[in-house]
């Protein structure tokens, strides 16, 4: 087989593009959508476990596409980076990000690690000491349809959570325009199994986690509080906010079904649609339709619902979006663009594949 | 291969039964149980369309245990049974059931005919008018948790439908004793694909509804008004009850998620565990557990889990059933048990089949 | 819940049984049988990693039928067993079987310990020295539809592979009555991800073995020489036998496609037909069908067709089994059953269920 | 939700495109991987029961992609194309093909109309009589891998079937090279539910050929004789083949597992590295591995490996495609791609998505 990477380069600027932690499915993900992205390359990709393996022979579907080796995360190849990726677990950017901003290197974090700004809660949910403190206040919170102006600005973005994305993007035109009742908003999630990663889990065994359903972390969720930050500095009160996240038997995608209530009367499908008219990666269904989670799988859109029930003040609103792209690494795909100053939608603007 | 009906035949007493319509997967679920079911023998299997055709030639997985051949509803060996099955479509029953009544023959309905006792609901919510509305009084709402006595009196049993079962039965414990907050009671429910039946159908094909998710009817669904008049009756108040269901890329099973508040301090854990010690067929897990719809399958069992959220009035109900077996086929044995006189839980007091 | 055990327990003799290592997809489904078999008790459970807790806290569809505790493997109670299974990894039954032997325990294993005759074979295949290799030769291959008569009597028997099981059936009514053509025969066969084990694993990941398909181990599988030796035993001819097993996106069930020809013109429905037709487990499908996985799904049945290719000597024979039932638990039973003088089909004479 | 459309077509010549009958999961197919192809806009898209919809209400991945409203199969604009697809089904092409080719408009059959050179084993796998029979002997079979040059000078392609596009791209290097025993090759092959289409059908339910597997269609298949008429035409001689396809619970693949001997030593892998060397869509995997179909999913890649059994003369060639994309549309743009003078990866170069 050819290699495409040569065919397909023709690229013409090309900034240097490295990802630390790359073994995962936000790492093999973000591989796929940089393989083909027209204006960056990928220089380097670390992985302390797998040193000196090709990149392609873990994961087969890029054969053709990527020719990159595993190097270690103090490799010197990572220092010529334009921009840097940490596809890491949680805990892993905080020790590694200081030294690339030293070198005028732009960080991406997908894991948790500048999210939250209120350093006790994390602690208190991610069960660690911040190594970093300092970088978290001035890290942005890289959901663009909220945030798009300071990420073009950023250093170091925070990539959202699966599930906040799909959540705040949902509730978004409710409470930026101040008319959801704050007093007890639900979001019932369900994700597929790719948000539990890579590792090998007796839980998300195929004869475990398949032909099943079942709800987790009922008691509490470190979505939770992401997610109820945003909707307080959004709408500057405190929210009452339920959150029940569930597995679904499948790979891909996140539903998230969220209940709240409005104040008064008001044409929810044309705020919606108002809100949204601009972006490129949230898509308003036509009122009455339901959105389905393979109707976004492999791309990086947000689509979403909202339905008021009949006579009622009661507000149901699906959002769905393939968890490992617009959830994480077509997300820190369309951050990068902002950042690096490229066309936002550049390597992200391709439909979904159904079925 | 040897027929085991007849090995196993060492039946004693054997009541006959008829079964309507045995062609969907309700019909062969049915089947299932009771080719295996010690007291009682499958006499007629009825068909219209398939009159003629024996039964396993349909369902090759009941080869070498039903010798049934599909004969005419109005085929004379239906007169001949003890209690006849409706698993037909609504509003076949309804047309059905008084023949069978006044030849003695006590009748148990799949489908939704004698669900709903206001029959202006029925009639806005099935689209038709009800043919015998004279029997809907009579008809013993089927939830045997509820209303064993009445069944085991009845001739003429509603089997409950399958959200139903698990969302009354997740509910009945803060309901009956009066510590649920009536003002707001949400049931976001999921349900496997057998739920739609067996029809062919472009939204239920595998590529379609394989491997993703989606909400539907979020605008109304039939069984909402079914379960606010299972909640009415009960607490003898009006309860604010949305319902919203969603269908699961996998064939059998239904996990309620339940979201309400209580009014003051209890411990239910100990209020439910309490309310099913003697039910054969709830069990309520262990304090901060979630039952997965898996460890359910095949079985008749209402897993069930009570969460009460940290430093809140919340509570979250998780409830999963097989919605074929305690949702459908199981729940009308367990009903025919009860009305026949025998025990309870003969023919469906077997484990769910894991993985 | 109530618990069923004491429900059903009008058991009249109930033989003690013993299960080694029942933390595995064979131990679960073994337990799930067991529990609701006529005239067994599950005495004694063992699992070294697990002692002290609960069997049906690690599977929860068991609540309801079973009790017992998880003891350590040289637990008292288990020499106080009438028949026990080894249902570990393979290498462990060869250092406990004779122990128990020796206190009058008869013994089945379902791994492989016993399966091969060939000392130098199984060590090749097994990559370890035999433990116990005088055993080896006086165990019985337990096959009911081959041995049935030396399992009767039968003080240690190896249960077969699953993917032996499914091919063996197959070629039988060929292979006894001399009619294959024994220069090559091919059976490309697939598997469900339950075959592979409850161990934590990346391959049999949700995300990994889902949505997928491919072949493995096409240079050589550890069943070739089981199914190899069965042949070569039954026609007394060395047989040249390819075998390549594949990987199902799906957790119980095989299908065998075995390609072979016949040396003469023979009417194989009916030589089919007759070979099996005194045996409960086995189903001959009608001429021209294709048996599916799901019809056995959770049944002890073997479901076959035999197909002779228009205008040629070529023969396709499909063969499909659970793999956890008449692949592994459910052929144990019978083979329990068999050597503890019961009737054959007890607790196993149940049909699958579809869908 | 912007239009990308609008936003991406900064595309410079654009040639117009036609797509008869668009509403299957080939024309979805087409429809998104030609919506970002870089030099074509789809110009035309027709479904006679469609007419006025939007394609993108029937399809709401393509939301923000396409703005295309279904006409007509006469409508004037097909006339206004450069290339027309056909995926319709079988029969239809070969009804409509005379009157565009008069027209100077290319096309592509992505049905079977064309692909079979002898009429009468057309029509008697077909059932029908051939309407164009004239054309079936220009029309060129669409394999570029072995048919590039003719593809690039033709009027009238028929895209090969998805069965045969796996099983002969995994034969040609062994056939072409004359080293494959002719006397009895055997494809056992394995297709994802897509390959039915989008009919609504009981045998596709999700319930239906979800969670299990079987064989069809054993006694005779269509694409046997596509098959076997290539390997003849390449060989020149009568190939033996049998050729038995089965039914896999999920959505996309196909796995070919083919079985022949070669008549001498050979370095099998060496042969077929440099046989595909120079082509962009065919990956021989090193030595030893297994392709999985996941690896090529939405992707136009052919992924294979080669095994010569130990010891043996016998050769197990492992072929995957996923069977949308280089089994039907990403094929048919492919040689689209040729046939308008393009490059020939154009749009169809990327990678497969996993997991």
């Amino acid at each position: 087989m050819l290699l495409y990477r040569f065919i397909i380069e023709k690229k013409i600027i090309v900034q240097k593009i490295g990802i630390v932690g790359a073994t995962g499915y936000t790492g093999v993900e973000l591989l796929r959508i940089l393989a083909v992205h027209p204006q960056i390359c990928v220089h380097a990709v670390t992985s302390r476990s797998n040193v000196g393996t090709r990149v392609d022979a873990m994961f087969p579907n890029l054969r053709g596409f990527v020719d990159n080796v595993f190097v270690n995360p103090d490799d010197k190849s990572l220092f010529d980076c334009d921009l840097v990726f940490f596809a890491t677990p949680n805990g892993v950017a905080m020790k590694g990000t200081q030294v690339l901003l030293d070198k005028g290197i732009k960080v991406i974090d997908l894991a948790a690690d500048y999210r939250i700004k209120d350093l006790s809660i994390w602690k208190h949910w991610y069960g660690m000491e911040h190594a970093s403190p300092d970088l978290v206040e001035s890290a942005v919170y890289g959901l663009p349809e909220l945030n798009r102006a300071q990420i073009k600005d950023a250093l170091l973005v925070a990539n959202p959570g699966c599930y906040p994305t799909a959540v705040t993007l949902g509730l978004l035109p409710l409470v930026k325009n101040g008319i959801a009742d704050f007093g007890g908003i639900i979001a019932d999630c369900k994700s597929g199994a790719s948000g539990a990663g890579r590792g090998a889990n007796v839980g998300t065994l195929l004869c475990e986690a398949g032909d099943s359903f079942k709800a987790y972390n009922v008691g509490g969720h470190r979505h939770q509080p992401e997610i109820a930050q945003t909707l307080s500095l959004v709408s500057g009160e405190e929210v009452d906010f339920t959150f029940v996240p569930h597995l679904l038997p499948m790979i891909r995608g996140i539903h998230a079904t969220i209940y709240t209530k409005v104040l008064a009367e008001h044409d929810l499908q044309s705020l919606y649609e108002d809100f949204y008219k601009n972006e490129a990666f949230v898509d308003v269904l036509p009122a009455g339709q339901h959105p389905e989670t393979r109707s976004v799988k492999t791309s990086n859109t947000c689509r979403m619902a909202v339905h008021r029930l009949p006579n009622s003040d009661k507000v149901v609103v699906l959002s769905v979006i393939d968890n490992l792209v617009k959830g994480a690494a077509g997300q820190a795909v369309q951050n990068m663009n902002l950042m690096l100053g490229l066309e936002e939608i550049l390597g992200i603007n391709v439909p979904g594949v159904l079925p």
